[in-house]
């Protein structure tokens, strides 16, 4: 009789964080998703006005992986004034080659939380400048903190500066940032600023105006958005999409839906028959990512059902092998 | 700290069964899904050519339940030869005011047996005629035995036909329920021959070519056909729907897509623009459903998100009063 795992946030806490490895198990998932054989349907999205709530689900079936994770992602959005966050849900564990449920991971939206990051790492790999004085987050939340987290596997930074529209949550992030990171962590004036003094730029935003002007963009800069993962957010102006010399989204069909792109698109400013590539390519050593210190480059990161996969079905195992989790018998 | 209460199949078999009180509560979810409110989106369809398999995931938020039930129904073909079941899978609950998950269950596939079950129960309800001699059913799977089951909870029978492409089966069939329903069960010499001797025909095939022609219709016939959900399945002959006199459909968009409806609109036998009253019409007094004896009708059943939302709903509460199921904090 076959067992599933179910595993808590604490005891996912306890055997899975942000590393080096999981960054490569994610460039590896994106790597995967540059080969034949993944199938990733798009994110059923349903609305939930009544409640000022949202759910996703993502879902991505990846060869050679040995279970594929559907992801359930709740945002009830009156649930602070609750006492509960806003943002939930557990991914589920099905075999690949049978379809029976191995594992639930109760995890309310924690790997999420990593593999969003580490995409960001990912990004950082193969398009960030070599030599970053200078990294800039846009936001103060959960990415705002683990972006930079992902940035710092990938790239040594000298300081970092931070900008959000609440001044005081702008303020308490840089004196918690300083001490954790042990880094000169400050608050910019404004978002001009930040870009400008920034070799790396991170936005974490849900906004739905752009925070980031195309005039301010200059040479050797990067610029991850991973904010806008549906069709209300934007976080940068369309003309920054035109300006970069090197433009990468996470998914093509996903980003012209939901991502960056779809604003850059709907106003004009790119062609909604644009061609371009995806992390998977740079991952899978098919694109060559940044070739120079001086080239602006921007990726545009939604979130993929492959990295959900990938993330859960490692989690899984490190859970395993550290004896984690209650069993229950699957009749 | 919150609970989530995690409830196998066994567990869910002790407390949830068909009954007459089971076709009012799928009766009573149709109800709801006539009333504005309730958000259904179009079922997330995955196909694992790789592995011969496939997921299809539903789900819909019901206004007045409280938990809506997010669906992961798995088929993988090959699973037979490994000893395992080809369909499985489980239902997450959520709260429908926070979003948080407050049950799984670890159904494999149980309480969607059952939910399909009782829609047929339903439309018997509303379309059958009131005097029923005979009924036949084709197929001899689960559903074939359950929707019979349905159907004795709406209307009194004198003899059960049944018929299938595999003759032994069929034998074994007729064997089984003239035990198990006391009553005489045989098997039908064709299909024509049960078409015409029965008053309420049930189809519970995965066939690909329709089985039922139209010369054989006949004044006060039912026909339920819950066989097809998905896009090349076809039990019944388009020109069976454009002759009916009553053509009820559980979801218009989805009978479109995946159901009877699909082929008789590919075929030109019917218009993709046709209006065509849905189940929950009937539940809810908007549409009078059978008005005669002697009328045909016939109703196309492929499986709504409502069903899965509030059969989950309706098991949690039954396990939880019996005391059943294994408690995990949240955290």
């Amino acid at each position: 009789m076959a067992e599933i795992k179910i595993l808590t946030e604490s005891e996912l806490r306890q055997c899975v964080a942000l590393s080096a490895e999981l960054n490569d198990v994610i460039a590896d998932a994106f790597a995967r998703l540059a080969e034949p054989g993944v199938v990733m349907p798009p994110v059923l999205s349903m609305d939930l006005p009544a409640v000022n709530g949202e759910v996703d689900i993502k879902t991505a079936w990846v060869p050679g992986v040995d279970n594929f994770a559907i992801k359930v992602s709740p945002g009830f959005f009156d649930n602070p004034a609750k006492g509960l966050a806003s943002l939930n849900g557990l991914m589920v564990l099905l075999s690949a080659d049978t379809g029976m449920v191995t594992a639930v991971l109760l995890d309310n939206g924690y790997l999420t939380d990593l593999r969003t990051a580490a995409a960001g790492g990912v990004a950082a790999r193969y398009l960030a400048p070599q030599q970053v004085h200078t990294a800039g987050v846009i936001g103060t939340g959960v990415q705002a903190r683990l972006q930079v987290e992902a940035l710092l596997l990938e790239r040594s930074i000298e300081r970092l500066l931070v900008w959000g529209r609440d001044a005081d949550k702008a303020a308490e992030y840089a004196a918690e940032q300083s001490r954790s990171l042990k880094l000169p962590v400050s608050v910019a004036d404004s978002v001009e600023m930040l870009v400008q003094e920034s070799q790396v730029v991170i936005t974490t935003t849900p906004a739905r105006q752009p925070l980031i002007r195309a005039e301010w963009l200059h040479p050797g800069l990067h610029i991850t958005a991973m904010g806008s993962d549906s069709p209300l957010k934007n976080e940068i102006a369309p003309q920054v999409l035109a300006d970069a010399d090197i433009l990468i989204v996470d998914r093509l069909s996903q980003s012209l839906e939901r991502g960056e792109l779809r604003t850059a698109v709907s106003t004009g400013v790119l062609s909604a028959s644009i061609a371009l590539p995806e992390l998977s390519a740079l991952c899978a050593g098919q694109h060559p990512g940044r070739s120079a210190e001086d080239q602006i480059s921007v990726c545009d990161l939604t979130g993929t059902g492959v990295q959900d996969t990938v993330i859960a079905d490692h989690a899984l195992s490190l859970a395993l092998r550290n004896g984690l989790g209650t069993s229950i018998h699957s009749k």
